[in-house]
């Protein structure tokens, strides 16, 4: 059986894995104080070529929520596109500390600045929750990305309203390294307040590096981690991870797999006259497909029911473990369709 | 430097690396559904003779705040002694659920009946807060542990005032296998209605396994996990650690080592006239040093200023990792004083 | 200057005040066990035909925040119309308890049951929130009412799909005296889960009866309130207030003087042409006006604009205060127009 | 019977009453914006001799909980006397908002600073909450009242160590008009940053003042006060009252007749060899009563049980509404003992 189920199935790559067995009986400090930590908040820094603070946490909805926790008082709420996995698929942890989530439209999955407007027009009165985050996501749900161009629109409306800017930064690294892509990890620590760079979903057994850029938001962050429970005992867990990735670019090794294969992918998806739904650049591939033409491949490959239709979207997602051997599986099986 | 610093200094035991490395590219389905978090928890089922609910978080003060968040209203309080973990050392985090935390004084780090009746005494109408839950845990914060006797009054009585019984299970390993005790898992299954078996403190890099043994509270803890942040993507991370930890008895193993190696450590200080100031069959050794005792001591081996007094306190903790040549270095190191 | 501004400009009807005059010296026990509201209590649930619990609130959102929290575990969501008073005019009251409102189109301002389905089906693992209410409004915030088939339908469906119903009843008073209205107060003991009879906007100075039909929801509610802040030392100030208000039919009095009045209101705006946005059966009047009509009524009338348009909407409302004078005036100043 | 339960007992004074009767059919506008509110703001400013911002809420515990939400981030901690009102009385409301109520054994019912040195000591990092606030009551809980002197000391003290000052002036009439006091409004307006002026026991139906004196809490209250369900739609109803207490000095002189009628009760004990337990100077006298010595006064009079002993400890509590009268038949019903 093929996966392309998602990019979170399998554990971790191999140089990872190396790295917490060699160290996994040396003594270290705990609480994200030790050597290994520090180490990847240096490695990282230095992309970011900005002197953020990083903490690393262990998934992608614990860092929204502590994260934009930390940016909002309560009775401020956050903006984001309807698709927004804050807005859908976190079971309101958003909520949960006691802030609204205000939602727009959106195109492809990003961010549309005149519906921000109409939000912000709305929202005029002490009656109403205060806006004061926008909420982006890069890759977005529906895979594709944000250019230079427009994260800088966002920064500059975000700021001249009185808004700070959150990038969600799950699929950062097929973001990132997507042909198209001309964001670099520099260009985030300047023009968000806050982002996360994901590590679950690229190569990790587990952990986001949230990186706070905004001098404001920057205090009493370790309290409120611990507060929430989002801080690690074994906080070099995390620390040798993240040391690993950012050494020999690695994370952006692991991500260029992904999308190797996705373009592949694309390519024999394409060979076989299956047509995308969402176009996109990066390791996300949305296709129709026929509910024989699914249920046939369904008995060789995981893959995922995105949108139930008369003719349905699936999902098929490409990952760093991902082999051309896979892709050329899966021609082969799409051949006797 | 030989550490005696803490039980989570050290990543992971060589079983629980070997099997990480060993599945770290098989795929697995994502959330906790996958095949290692099934067969984790029916090797812990197995022990606990019970059908419990089983989910796997990444910390203590995580899985205290979720696990009793799950208990209580928004108006219902948990009663611990004072110097109860969660009333002290979480940074306030199950007061971030919204629920006080009623303290009494204790005797040995563990709870008096007698005491909690006055609580439930003053604590008779809805102008304040209504005790919901009682907190222990085994060990202590000063390493001592409950007798089978005690839990039961604890828990007779807790049932009998409506009161739910939680217990902390951070190191609940060393307390199992202490010499003196005579409580089994089956017991915590059968007495609590929630408690955890800690991983982190005992050879996993991290992960404690909540134990939800009352029905009533198994319904939408699920949900609740998510919510609050507390979901693995990759579950089976957890699942793999613990499924090691509970073959082959690792995780008896583990603890036993924790043990042998505290109780040569104990014989240590009592050859050479320091003095214990917490008595406890467990890991967690307290004694009084002087200064300069702390300062000499200091240059070969870590450990933690417990308590500030004229003759001070100071903790040294053994874990899975400690070895005898510690013991007899150690053994050496005091020679010299 | 006439008032239409809107039911909560004028403090409180004759009867009511009068009532506070002469029990203002009187030695009541606080905390709502006093005679005043013990009374108040029985005179509604005569009304109701049903042991409900019933509780006084200051106003509207404090009793729709506090009612639906007690609805609610943390990780449950209510679902009600895009224009709700509880998604937009809150303050995001409900978010601020945790939880997430879902939203629905609707149509005259009323939930369509077959967008609910939508919700439910969407909403159906742990990954999203777990809906477990729904939130309506009677009569809806552009005045509209439901019919008594509509309510038992709602409640039907709720109830068979797990979910509590909640009907914030701030203008009610309106919606149960209105000519098309076959509604009665027992029927929604009957068939809602919680619901509130306002008194702020039908002639008390302050106050909101929370009426608990549901057995379920009972429990520990005046715990909830205390901690919520919403109890009143002086409880017998609403205990006053009720029980006048459900002595000799003064509320619905009150109610009836508010529709009389928006009816003859209705006819002069038909007399002058200016044609009603959403007609409905109660209080609220929305009527399309050029900028000019607009300005030379402000000139003589309070009342607000509700929606900005080429030809905007303007909103007038009458009360248990407004006279005949008001509208014979009125009438006098459109015939300038 | 005569009451000296409490000093909420009776709805309101006879000019208040007035006045609201007065003002009960004038159109005003609502949510606080009125012609009352500006007045009565105003009103009290000039006693303050300070610019603050000031809101009316309904009680005492519903202000004390948001005013402090207002002041802590997640993570922040208040320190007050165990005895205090929102440690023990008040359902966990300030917990309710996520905050942690550290508490020291204080002296005659007010705060003692080394004490508080202790609690500052001990949270020192991270892991525990954050101090940030101390909680004062003036008049306290056993009806004693702080010197100028010890308010410039907590005040020095506080933000010396970045603490802000809360006082909770539920009892705050009878603590400014006690013979000895010789503090001012002017003197908390100046040496706290947020207190509140008890109108609920000062003869107003409902209704506290909270006073904002430090400009980095005024932002965004107002969005908070709605968020948490603590705005009235009728505003001007606290408007008119406390327009009322603070013109013709009515807020003193209802205060005036408490202590007035309390000293003279001190001295109905005296006469009759009854022992006062915490002697104060302010409107609440607290008595050992010998059982049958109660059972017989509860045949007469109205009063509380405070602490059971021995000889148990009651409470006395004079009012608004206390009369010479009351005073003399309670004379005469001692006399008979």
């Amino acid at each position: 059986m093929i996966s392309f189920l998602n990019d979170y199935n399998a554990l971790a790559c191999k140089e990872v894995m190396e790295d917490l067995t060699k160290y996994s009986l040396e003594y270290n400090v705990g609480y994200a104080q030790d050597i290994h930590t520090i180490s990847a908040i240096n490695l990282i820094r230095k992309e970011l070529k900005r002197d953020s603070d990083i903490y690393f946490l262990a998934g992608g909805t614990q860092t929204n929520r502590i994260g934009l926790y930390q940016m909002l008082k309560p009775y401020e709420a956050v903006i984001c596109v309807e698709t927004g996995h804050i807005n859908v698929h976190e079971t309101g942890a958003v909520e949960s500390t006691g802030h609204k989530v205000l939602t727009t439209k959106g195109k492809d999955g990003k961010l549309v600045l005149s519906e921000v407007d109409e939000v912000l027009a709305l929202h005029n009165n002490s009656h109403l929750v205060l806006p004061r985050a926008i909420y982006i996501t890069d890759s977005t749900e529906i895979g594709t990305i944000y250019t230079l161009k427009e994260l800088k629109e966002i920064s500059d409306y975000a700021h001249k309203h009185n808004l700070y800017l959150y990038l969600d930064g799950a699929r950062l690294g097929v973001a990132l390294n997507a042909k198209e892509n001309d964001i670099e990890l520099s260009d985030l620590a300047k023009y968000t307040d806050m982002f996360y760079i994901g590590g679950t979903k690229n190569g990790a057994p587990l952990g986001e590096a949230l990186i706070i850029n905004n001098e404001e938001l920057k205090n009493g962050f370790s309290y409120l981690l611990k507060n929430q429970g989002g801080l690690f005992a074994k906080g070099y867990l995390c620390g040798i991870i993240f040391e690993s990735l950012f050494t020999n670019d690695l994370y952006n090794k692991n991500a260029k797999n992904s999308l190797d294969k996705a373009n592949k992918l694309r390519n024999v998806f394409k060979k076989h006259n299956i047509k995308e739904a969402y176009e996109n650049p990066t390791n996300q591939i949305f296709v129709y497909l026929t509910d024989s033409q699914a249920e046939y491949i369904s008995k060789y490959a995981l893959f995922e029911l995105w949108e139930k239709k008369e003719i349905s979207i699936y999902r098929f997602v490409t990952n760093f473990n991902s082999k051309d051997s896979d892709i050329e599986d899966f021609d082969n099986i799409l051949s006797k369709l």
